[in-house]
């Protein structure tokens, strides 16, 4: 197999001189339009499915599949350890992973900003192509709209994917049992303060960079090792403290965790603190929870810390019988609390 | 079958007393987005894939399968004869049966302006689920980001959609061969007018109402009745004359159009005279091109019809070899000219 290229070192395939920055003209339907769409798009994405150029990618699947959708609007574009581009094709391949499925295909609706510079697309462009081959991930089909300037805020990215679900068994919090055991694949909480970390101009002695990965490939190998999984489920906005609520709620179930057990780095611990924030709740964009019966965890742990993706995987608790809190924490100081969900948001605009 | 519910006729499930207007916190993976998401998305668009409520929606489906995505950034978000919601279903539904596809599933992503009255989120999202209704699509999928006053234009909408393809044979430029014959499914120019007589405050003595519709349904039956169909192509951003250009250069075949035969009505004429528009470049969403073998145009013009969405069909070209210019026309006083496609757009935000 030939070294795949490196997009991201390539200059801006748009002529820069001539369109510094995006017009309304295009997102028109028309040449300029055309031309966006040949010499970027086209380029950095280039495969035989999307190269038909029809209003519909033609795919050949069957099914049961897994179908799922994310808008990325994160601020700012640029961050520590990823950008918008990157991170729309985590997230979307991640919700595909967490069906138990293979993912496949993208779409990509890029809503742009009249005057945002070009090459900030193109490096945004690239980036989605990056993280897409790194992913074993096609985009396929795609759609580019652009709004006059101060109706948007640069570009706003939308990601719909469809994978091939490989789970024999539903994956889901009504596949949940009491006594399943909750797995983490590594420290929670860098993505949310990495981003905040840029916005308030906090300094760390070394850069706090975001987790944000596809961890497809690691849930392929949880399944083709035929650990059974119950549950999969990413933890992004709202965090740790949303996604066991969530199962929780979904599966009729309680949960109870060891926050002792959840690694947060130090310096996300000291961020948390100055920005009074729980680490619990605090995005992250490449972590996942694995609930599974309690006689597979030890394999799945195992499986799940030979995996770059998970190396700093953990057992954080176990899935009860359902209670009046849907779940509930054993402090890092010994105590038992519960632990809810937030009512709003604490990180605006975190993916 | 029980007579579907009109959504549309229903007061807002959101407490609008509580929350009048959508917040940043409505985005954040919190309790008041988990809130919104049952109460009023989920209210909306319940079906037994969506109710599943997990990161992805599972589908057993079989290919080959169809695939696209567009965003929708209308402005106003209500115009005669549509809004931002219905919209949003059309377009995709559209694009999906251009491919031969039946249209099955859609996903939803919707990007909301703090600030946006939650009256007006639940207009449209009541609209999209009549028109996924009408058109016979479940949407099984979403996500939804709220983004900061001023970063956005009250809602954007994104779906995305997947179809199973029903046209034995390859439907797309590819396929289409000097000698077929173009057909049109009505008249031009509806929906780009009735945007801009609302932005511009033009007065005529009946409104002129946008053509958006499904198209899918027409399609089926087109496919049904065995016409071969060798392209099939919405006509949107850029009107009739980027869809033929666009067709002309995929296929390497040149196009050749009657002006005389593609019907404009006189009202939308004499807007597009106010407004110096061209009809042929401005943008439809209920309106599409078939291309057809010449033993088969008869049949098909008949079909079409007989259909509601296809009533005012007409033959409106034929496909050449190809020539210098894409795409030629015979004018209505008779003059050959070159149709060319626009360079930049002579309508923004148009759907």
């Amino acid at each position: 197999m030939p070294e795949p290229l490196d997009l991201t070192s390539l200059a801006c395939p748009v002529p820069l001189q001539r369109y510094p920055h995006v017009l309304m003209a295009h997102g028109g339907g028309g040449k300029l339009m055309q031309r966006l769409i040949e010499e970027m798009f086209g380029r950095a994405f280039s495969n035989p499915i999307l190269d038909r150029r029809h209003d519909s990618a033609l795919l050949d699947l069957s099914g049961p599949l897994a179908f799922t959708t994310d808008s990325f609007v994160v601020r700012p574009l640029f961050f520590p350890g990823g950008d918008l581009g990157s991170l729309a094709v985590h997230g979307t391949v991640n919700d595909l992973a967490m069906a138990g499925a293979e993912p496949l295909y993208l779409s990509a609706g890029f809503i742009l900003e009249e005057g945002l510079p070009m090459e900030t697309l193109w490096r945004l462009v690239a980036s989605m192509a990056q993280a897409a081959q790194a992913a074993g991930v096609q985009i396929v089909t795609g759609d580019t709209k652009v709004v006059e300037r101060g109706k948007g805020d640069g570009v706003y990215i939308n990601t719909a994917g469809i994978g091939r679900v490989l789970s024999p068994t539903p994956v889901g919090p009504e596949s949940v049992r009491p006594g399943d055991v909750i797995l983490l694949n590594g420290d929670v909480g860098r993505h949310g303060i990495a981003i905040m970390a840029v916005r308030e101009g906090l300094e760390f002695e070394s850069a706090i960079e975001s987790d944000s990965a596809s961890v497809a490939g690691l849930v392929g190998v949880l399944l083709r090792e035929g650990i059974p999984l119950h549950c999969l489920r990413d933890i992004t906005r709202g965090g740790l403290a949303s996604a066991t609520n969530e199962i929780a709620q979904a599966g009729r179930v309680g949960i109870h965790l060891d926050e002792r057990s959840v690694p947060v780095r130090e310096d996300v611990m000291g961020a948390c603190e100055i920005l009074g924030f729980d680490p619990l709740s605090v995005a992250c964009e490449g972590r996942f929870l694995a609930i599974v019966p309690a006689e597979a965890a030890d394999v799945a742990l195992a499986v799940m810390r030979a995996d770059p993706m998970g190396d700093g995987a953990t057992v954080i608790g176990e899935v009860t019988e359902a209670t009046s809190a849907p779940v509930t924490l054993t402090s890092r100081i010994g105590a038992r609390r519960i632990l809810d969900m937030v009512t709003g948001e604490q990180l605006p605009r975190i993916c």
